[in-house]
């Protein structure tokens, strides 16, 4: 940790690893299979992106984890030299595979592709992730959904928390660094209880999982809140799957170092477009003659050369393009967010930062959050 | 003109427009809808390309050069500064419009997208080019279907010959260069007269249309053999929709100045690339563990980065990237294929580069030609 913000719990800091290191708080795009969809590393390195995050779940059924480890590992497959995260699969089996059956020993299920049958394992989990040559690596642990009664939770988090000491145990000297993932729900004492749990068995960072999955936003504020505290000071801290924006902001105050989100890249196909006065959908009648850019105030590729009237003409003609220039665009909003706010902490004024968007954001307040993972 | 070539009719040349010159012989990408799928003009400038082709049918419906020519011509809309060559939309009228009526006064046609009900003109086709701003426009033909009878064909191209007078009596003193068609079918006499009454016209250049319809490629080299001696030595000459590198050498020795076709660019999202050692599938199970790039001697991006293998899996995950990076390398190959066609022909020895590539081709001799418009 390079700095601690001194009106909130937010940190400056770098997390180093075998791949480089990337400045936090950070936003980690997501490469589902293999690539941050439509766009080519070099470009993401310009764009300021220091880490990516890929999908175990995904890669391990397509084209699998054998096959990439043989090619040389995850960067040399897409040829991505910096810092790669992969996460375990869990939320993956939770959200996509069909059949799924929690025991145990592991999950077991159906992949979504062809129905045939996997087990994933702590263990095997692990092994996968030291296979794709990933940097940091996540444990194992039950996604649940929202919402779920106490019992349910706490026996869920209890597994959660005996995956995570399997999963340690399976370590190797030269594997990837593992993170644990703090669950429990919406439930303050299961969060307490796990983080405290897997803390004591020492990860080499902490993940808060199991937000984002439809939630109203200030219960996971409030979450954020109970937990973080409970963690080391000296560890990254990762919340997964989040989110927008401002969720990203609030995630920082409250101590965390760095997210992940398919938001930015999925809306870009989408057609909706982040900007600093809102977001706006492209395909709408309004932009059909309008000859500004997404945003007069960008300095991306897209924004310096291209009307919002072509990109709507690109997106209502199904062009390949337009998910292309929409995604530089969105990703280079977040990129250029996360920047100013590690600027404002270096120069001691997150709270003023944060004071001029959070009036921006009233009327998302009782939003509930949506998944937003690959 | 620069140079001909001593052994066959091939010409070496520059064709000067209003956004720079392009040097012969050419191959122009097809930007259909206003982009070269999936490209960015920045990426087809640093392969080489100089010039392109838009499509005037689908601009014309969508978003509609008269938006196009508000937001600034076709140029400014789409970022490209180089020379654009737009087509009349009469092949398309053929290919993708319903209900269409030939009349004297031009063809009528339902859109393919909302069924709503056009009329194009002889007139109306130049004064849609010159909204957009192209630096070569076509006059409208009729394209005619394959086979048709002498006496089809023979009214048919007496109609697209009074066409062209009354499109170039239509043109004003900025408008784009005018290029005039030869159709004439598969008919020696059609052709040649055809080719005779345009050229006491006086267009500034001639395409040769109504080929690659599903002839015999022995066929379409006849017809150019026929009509090539009677088109002006200093005018430009473009074969549209043509080809394969194959075809396109075989233009070329028949004294062809240029060429477009949607093969290596629609190929490269089915998944089929070209290699100096023919065609590859990168679908095929023998590429998953395949650690080589497509082909070792090409020194475009995704060879110099990415294994088959990784390409066949963006191919298999249905990854936007597959596309991108499938049609960086197609699109390179054709402008290699091009670049060494006038190294050449200034160098003297077209005739031993033709003998070294017509040996990989004798099984292909007998083969039809596809459609190649987009």
């Amino acid at each position: 940790m390079i700095k601690k913000d001194g009106y909130s719990r937010a940190r400056l800091g770098r997390i180093d690893t075998d791949h480089g290191s990337f400045s936090t708080p950070a936003f980690l795009p997501v490469g589902t299979q293999g690539s941050i969809k439509s766009l080519i590393p070099e470009e993401l390195v310009h764009l300021g992106v220091e880490a990516i995050l890929g999908n175990t779940y995904h890669l391990y059924l397509r084209p699998g984890h054998e096959t990439i480890e043989r090619l040389g590992g995850l960067h040399t497959f897409i040829h991505w030299e910096k810092p790669i995260l992969t996460d375990s699969g869990g939320y993956q089996v939770f959200s996509l595979a069909k059949l799924r059956k929690i025991s145990e020993e592991g999950a077991t299920f159906q992949s979504h592709l062809d129905g045939s049958r996997h087990l994933l394992t702590p263990e095997r989990v692990v092994e996968i992730q030291r296979a794709l040559g990933s940097d940091i690596a996540m444990v194992l642990d039950e996604c649940i959904p929202y919402p779920s009664s106490y019992e349910y939770v706490k026996t869920s988090t209890s597994l959660t928390t005996r995956w995570a000491r399997r999963s340690l145990k399976n370590k190797r000297e030269n594997d990837p660094a593992l993170f644990a993932i703090v669950q429990g729900g919406m439930y303050r004492d299961l969060r307490e209880d796990c983080a405290q749990r897997l803390v004591e068995m020492n990860f080499e960072g902490y993940a808060i999982g199991g937000l984002s999955v439809g939630e109203p936003k200030s219960l996971r504020r409030e979450i954020l809140e109970w937990t973080t505290p409970w963690l080391p000071e000296n560890a990254p801290r990762y919340l997964m799957g989040v989110g927008t924006p401002e969720d990203i902001l609030d995630g920082v105050m409250l101590g965390i170092d760095f997210f992940d989100c398919v938001l930015p890249t999925r809306n870009a196909r989408n057609g909706m477009l982040f900007t600093t006065t809102g977001k706006i959908s492209i395909k709408q009648a309004q932009y059909g003659d309008d000859g500004r850019p997404i945003d007069e105030h960008c300095s991306c590729y897209t924004c310096q050369h291209y009307s919002r009237a072509y990109l709507r003409h690109l997106y209502l003609a199904n062009e390949i393009l337009s998910s292309r220039l929409n995604t530089l665009h969105n990703l280079h909003f977040y990129m250029e967010w996360l920047r100013r706010i590690r600027e404002a902490i270096r120069e001691d004024r997150l709270l003023d930062f944060y004071k001029t968007y959070s009036s921006h954001r009233k009327e998302g307040e009782a939003e509930r959050s949506a998944p937003c993972q690959a």
